[in-house]
């Protein structure tokens, strides 16, 4: 097992980087931004605290995996900017490529697990990848508001932008799409967005 | 539904401060100590690292969940240093006060799953539990050889204290010790400790 747990412990010491990832948003306290790392360990735990709200087939293992998961592509290419559209067009291309360079360096069953995990979320077919597209959007909604919007008012974001480019990734299930009027309506009431 | 997911979606909100609890290890770059948030994100990201290795009747699911909201304690009693054994006296009774406190602002449901996970993973019996304990103590030295010992030469900490303190944790499974015992090697010689 000497090779097996060396590689592992090498991908655990080589993932540490996610957490000199910065994102857009700034932590509620405004001392820095937030890191991938945290952005991911904040996203899995939405998952726990909405699990009795999600359909009654739904993999919640796979899905939370796949949450701690997402962004680990981001220690080669970076975050992008959800807003950013210029910088976004060739996100996917970039990612699915580090993604291949990065969990292959894992052992061939981890590494096949990760890769198809992180292939699923992004192709945001199954149940389980749609509920995380949506919680993964709206997880920067509840950190803008913790932050008095920072990140918006930085970026200049409109209500119509956050509410165009979101919606369409809420409304395949009521859960989502609640989850976002409510704090799309709180933000526009507290004049957070443009 | 509505005072369900107000509640829920406070409890994300007040979570975000997990990401300003420091530990004391540092970031590989040495920019600044990890959070609480990052550590959760990557103690889970370990567990599923090593999934097949884990006894087959391990119940994964409640493993990384019980990774996921571990320390969210800290929100309210801050994170105590491992090796600080006068600041560690008290830490148990603080944190179950803590996790009361935290969780019962939760509906009901969910409230009592997490305090439940808590208090599993604290009482340390259950195989999950003791698993968990193990790499929560893993944890911090794959980060201290991915930042030249930092924290472990700050704080003065010699080789006899880390496999006096971490080796009884380690020893309920042949994994968790070899883990242990490769790392620790490791460390010895390249002369991060003591």
């Amino acid at each position: 097992m000497t090779d097996r747990y060396d590689q592992l412990l090498d991908f655990v010491r080589n993932t540490e980087k996610l957490k000199q990832v910065y994102r857009a948003v700034d932590l509620s306290d405004i001392s820095r931004r937030e890191s991938s790392a945290e952005h991911s360990w904040h996203f899995a735990l939405m998952l726990l605290l909405f699990e009795k709200d999600f359909p009654e087939d739904f993999d919640m293992l796979k899905a939370v995996k796949m949450a701690i998961i997402h962004d680990i592509v981001e220690i080669e290419s970076g975050d992008v900017p959800f807003f950013d559209e210029e910088a976004r067009k060739n996100k996917q291309a970039e990612e699915r490529k580090a993604a291949k360079e990065i969990f292959g360096r894992l052992p061939d069953d981890v590494g096949k697990e990760f890769l198809d995990l992180f292939l699923e979320f992004e192709a945001e077919e199954t149940k389980e990848a749609k509920f995380l597209k949506a919680f993964d959007r709206l997880h920067p909604m509840a950190m803008n508001l913790a932050s008095e919007g920072s990140s918006w008012k930085r970026l200049g974001i409109s209500a119509r932008q956050v509410d165009e480019k979101k919606r369409p990734i809420m409304q395949h299930s009521e859960l989502t799409l609640a989850l976002h009027e409510k704090m799309f309506a709180e933000a526009k009431q507290r004049g957070l967005l443009k």
